[in-house]
Protein backbone atom coordinates (compact mmCIF):
# COMPACT_ATOMS: atom_id res chain seq x y z
CA UNK A 1 0.00 0.00 0.00
CA UNK A 2 2.98 2.69 0.81
CA UNK A 3 4.30 1.56 -2.56
CA UNK A 4 1.29 2.11 -4.06
CA UNK A 5 0.73 5.90 -2.56
CA UNK A 6 4.53 6.51 -3.53
CA UNK A 7 3.53 5.39 -7.07
CA UNK A 8 0.60 7.80 -7.22
CA UNK A 9 2.43 10.49 -5.52
CA UNK A 10 5.11 10.32 -8.14
CA UNK A 11 2.64 10.00 -10.66
CA UNK A 12 1.28 13.06 -9.15
CA UNK A 13 4.22 14.95 -8.97
CA UNK A 14 5.14 14.58 -12.98
CA UNK A 15 1.56 14.98 -14.34
CA UNK A 16 -0.48 16.28 -12.30
CA UNK A 17 -0.76 19.37 -14.30
CA UNK A 18 -2.19 17.62 -16.86
CA UNK A 19 -5.20 17.09 -14.92
CA UNK A 20 -8.51 18.63 -14.32
CA UNK A 21 -8.71 21.31 -11.14
CA UNK A 22 -11.21 18.55 -9.83
CA UNK A 23 -8.87 15.65 -10.39
CA UNK A 24 -5.91 17.08 -8.84
CA UNK A 25 -7.68 18.39 -5.77
CA UNK A 26 -9.61 15.25 -4.87
CA UNK A 27 -6.09 13.06 -5.83
CA UNK A 28 -4.49 15.62 -3.15
CA UNK A 29 -7.38 15.14 -0.33
CA UNK A 30 -6.77 11.31 -0.80
CA UNK A 31 -3.36 10.58 -1.14
CA UNK A 32 -1.86 13.97 0.36
CA UNK A 33 -3.97 15.12 2.81
CA UNK A 34 -4.78 11.91 4.11
CA UNK A 35 -8.92 12.28 3.79
CA UNK A 36 -10.97 9.15 3.78
CA UNK A 37 -13.22 8.73 0.56
CA UNK A 38 -16.55 9.13 2.95
CA UNK A 39 -14.68 13.11 3.94
CA UNK A 40 -14.20 13.87 0.91
CA UNK A 41 -17.46 12.76 -0.85
CA UNK A 42 -19.42 14.78 1.91
CA UNK A 43 -16.79 17.72 0.99
CA UNK A 44 -17.52 17.57 -2.60
CA UNK A 45 -21.83 16.57 -1.72
CA UNK A 46 -20.90 13.55 -4.48
CA UNK A 47 -20.84 9.54 -3.44
CA UNK A 48 -18.27 7.98 -2.06
CA UNK A 49 -18.33 5.46 -5.28
CA UNK A 50 -18.13 8.50 -7.32
CA UNK A 51 -15.16 9.70 -4.99
CA UNK A 52 -13.86 6.30 -6.07
CA UNK A 53 -14.08 6.64 -9.41
CA UNK A 54 -12.57 10.12 -10.08
CA UNK A 55 -9.77 8.59 -8.42
CA UNK A 56 -9.35 5.09 -10.38
CA UNK A 57 -9.93 7.53 -13.31
CA UNK A 58 -7.66 9.89 -13.11
CA UNK A 59 -4.38 8.10 -11.54
CA UNK A 60 -5.63 6.19 -14.80
CA UNK A 61 -5.09 8.97 -16.84
CA UNK A 62 -1.43 9.71 -15.06
CA UNK A 63 -0.35 6.40 -16.00
CA UNK A 64 -1.13 6.61 -19.21
CA UNK A 65 1.07 9.66 -19.57
CA UNK A 66 3.91 8.26 -18.15
CA UNK A 67 3.22 5.16 -20.89
CA UNK A 68 3.57 7.75 -23.40
CA UNK A 69 6.10 10.09 -22.38
CA UNK A 70 8.38 7.82 -19.25
CA UNK A 71 9.28 11.26 -17.61
CA UNK A 72 9.63 8.82 -14.43
CA UNK A 73 11.85 6.38 -16.23
CA UNK A 74 14.16 8.97 -17.37
CA UNK A 75 14.02 10.95 -13.85
CA UNK A 76 15.38 7.28 -12.33
CA UNK A 77 17.96 6.97 -15.37
CA UNK A 78 19.24 10.26 -14.52
CA UNK A 79 19.27 10.59 -10.95
CA UNK A 80 21.26 7.25 -10.54
CA UNK A 81 23.66 8.70 -13.37
CA UNK A 82 23.82 11.61 -11.34
CA UNK A 83 24.22 10.38 -7.65
CA UNK A 84 27.26 7.78 -9.72
CA UNK A 85 29.19 11.28 -10.64
CA UNK A 86 28.92 12.47 -7.02
CA UNK A 87 30.47 9.36 -5.91
CA UNK A 88 33.54 9.28 -8.75
CA UNK A 89 34.20 13.01 -7.96
CA UNK A 90 34.90 11.66 -4.29
CA UNK A 91 37.99 9.90 -5.94
CA UNK A 92 38.76 12.04 -9.06
CA UNK A 93 40.67 14.22 -5.93
CA UNK A 94 43.20 11.74 -5.43
CA UNK A 95 43.42 10.26 -8.92
CA UNK A 96 42.54 13.21 -11.68
CA UNK A 97 42.50 10.61 -14.43
CA UNK A 98 39.36 8.96 -13.32
CA UNK A 99 37.28 12.27 -15.62
CA UNK A 100 36.65 9.85 -18.36
CA UNK A 101 34.76 7.47 -16.33
CA UNK A 102 32.70 10.78 -15.19
CA UNK A 103 32.31 11.93 -19.00
CA UNK A 104 30.87 9.27 -20.03
CA UNK A 105 28.83 9.11 -17.72
CA UNK A 106 27.60 12.83 -18.54
CA UNK A 107 27.59 11.71 -21.93
CA UNK A 108 24.96 9.10 -20.93
CA UNK A 109 22.71 11.02 -19.63
CA UNK A 110 23.00 13.56 -22.53
CA UNK A 111 22.28 10.07 -24.56
CA UNK A 112 18.69 9.91 -22.20
CA UNK A 113 17.96 13.44 -22.54
CA UNK A 114 17.99 13.33 -25.82
CA UNK A 115 16.03 10.41 -26.61
CA UNK A 116 12.84 12.30 -25.79
CA UNK B 1 10.51 30.86 -40.01
CA UNK B 2 13.89 28.36 -39.46
CA UNK B 3 13.24 29.46 -35.86
CA UNK B 4 9.05 28.51 -35.94
CA UNK B 5 9.53 24.79 -37.54
CA UNK B 6 12.57 23.96 -35.62
CA UNK B 7 10.23 25.35 -32.39
CA UNK B 8 7.61 23.18 -33.61
CA UNK B 9 10.15 19.99 -34.12
CA UNK B 10 11.34 20.48 -30.30
CA UNK B 11 7.42 20.44 -29.09
CA UNK B 12 7.09 17.47 -31.23
CA UNK B 13 9.46 15.42 -30.16
CA UNK B 14 8.92 16.52 -26.63
CA UNK B 15 4.71 16.06 -26.76
CA UNK B 16 4.39 14.27 -29.89
CA UNK B 17 3.47 11.14 -27.99
CA UNK B 18 0.18 12.96 -27.04
CA UNK B 19 -1.27 14.10 -30.03
CA UNK B 20 -3.74 11.71 -31.81
CA UNK B 21 -2.27 10.00 -34.71
CA UNK B 22 -3.87 12.10 -37.15
CA UNK B 23 -2.64 15.10 -36.15
CA UNK B 24 1.05 13.52 -35.60
CA UNK B 25 0.71 12.23 -39.11
CA UNK B 26 -0.01 15.72 -40.36
CA UNK B 27 2.34 17.40 -38.31
CA UNK B 28 4.91 15.06 -39.69
CA UNK B 29 3.87 15.63 -42.68
CA UNK B 30 4.60 19.04 -42.81
CA UNK B 31 7.29 19.95 -40.66
CA UNK B 32 9.58 17.03 -41.30
CA UNK B 33 8.41 15.49 -44.56
CA UNK B 34 8.19 19.20 -45.82
CA UNK B 35 4.86 18.56 -47.81
CA UNK B 36 2.95 21.50 -48.80
CA UNK B 37 -0.46 21.98 -47.33
CA UNK B 38 -2.29 21.05 -51.21
CA UNK B 39 0.08 17.95 -50.82
CA UNK B 40 -1.32 16.99 -47.58
CA UNK B 41 -4.79 18.29 -48.34
CA UNK B 42 -5.07 15.71 -51.14
CA UNK B 43 -3.72 12.61 -49.26
CA UNK B 44 -6.22 13.05 -46.72
CA UNK B 45 -8.82 14.22 -49.26
CA UNK B 46 -9.12 17.17 -47.00
CA UNK B 47 -9.29 21.28 -47.72
CA UNK B 48 -6.49 22.85 -47.48
CA UNK B 49 -8.31 25.26 -44.75
CA UNK B 50 -8.27 21.95 -43.02
CA UNK B 51 -4.94 20.87 -42.85
CA UNK B 52 -4.14 24.09 -42.13
CA UNK B 53 -6.28 24.46 -39.15
CA UNK B 54 -5.50 20.71 -37.84
CA UNK B 55 -1.85 22.03 -38.03
CA UNK B 56 -2.43 25.19 -36.07
CA UNK B 57 -5.04 23.14 -33.26
CA UNK B 58 -1.69 20.69 -32.94
CA UNK B 59 0.73 23.20 -32.06
CA UNK B 60 -1.51 25.01 -29.92
CA UNK B 61 -1.81 21.66 -27.91
CA UNK B 62 1.89 20.76 -28.22
CA UNK B 63 2.40 24.58 -26.56
CA UNK B 64 -0.09 24.20 -24.26
CA UNK B 65 1.70 20.55 -22.75
CA UNK B 66 4.63 22.92 -22.75
CA UNK B 67 3.09 25.72 -20.96
CA UNK B 68 2.12 22.93 -17.84
CA UNK B 69 5.18 20.75 -17.53
CA UNK B 70 7.84 22.55 -19.26
CA UNK B 71 10.28 19.71 -20.48
CA UNK B 72 12.12 21.81 -22.67
CA UNK B 73 12.90 24.28 -20.49
CA UNK B 74 13.97 21.97 -18.13
CA UNK B 75 16.17 20.18 -21.12
CA UNK B 76 17.64 23.70 -21.89
CA UNK B 77 18.36 24.12 -18.18
CA UNK B 78 20.14 20.64 -17.64
CA UNK B 79 21.70 19.79 -21.14
CA UNK B 80 23.46 23.76 -20.84
CA UNK B 81 24.76 22.33 -17.02
CA UNK B 82 25.61 18.55 -18.38
CA UNK B 83 28.04 20.81 -20.80
CA UNK B 84 29.35 22.60 -18.49
CA UNK B 85 30.68 19.82 -16.23
CA UNK B 86 32.06 18.15 -19.21
CA UNK B 87 34.17 21.49 -19.55
CA UNK B 88 35.10 21.71 -16.24
CA UNK B 89 36.65 18.31 -16.24
CA UNK B 90 38.96 19.34 -18.58
CA UNK B 91 40.44 21.35 -16.26
CA UNK B 92 40.32 19.33 -13.02
CA UNK B 93 43.21 16.73 -14.59
CA UNK B 94 45.37 19.69 -14.07
CA UNK B 95 43.61 20.68 -10.28
CA UNK B 96 41.34 18.16 -8.89
CA UNK B 97 40.38 20.87 -6.52
CA UNK B 98 37.98 21.71 -8.59
CA UNK B 99 35.45 18.82 -8.26
CA UNK B 100 33.31 20.92 -5.88
CA UNK B 101 32.20 23.07 -8.65
CA UNK B 102 31.48 19.97 -10.41
CA UNK B 103 29.48 18.68 -7.25
CA UNK B 104 27.88 22.51 -7.40
CA UNK B 105 26.65 21.97 -10.91
CA UNK B 106 25.22 18.22 -10.61
CA UNK B 107 23.63 19.45 -7.18
CA UNK B 108 21.96 22.39 -9.60
CA UNK B 109 20.66 19.27 -12.27
CA UNK B 110 19.20 17.34 -9.69
CA UNK B 111 17.22 20.18 -7.95
CA UNK B 112 15.99 21.36 -11.65
CA UNK B 113 14.79 17.26 -12.33
CA UNK B 114 13.35 17.16 -8.93
CA UNK B 115 11.56 20.09 -9.55
CA UNK B 116 9.00 18.66 -11.35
Amino acid sequence: MIKKIERVAMLYDFYGQLLTPRQKEILSLYYEQDLSLGEISEEYKISRQAVHDILKRSEKILQEFEEKLGLIKKFNDEQERLYKVLALLDDVEDDPTLTSEIRKVINEIIEIQDND
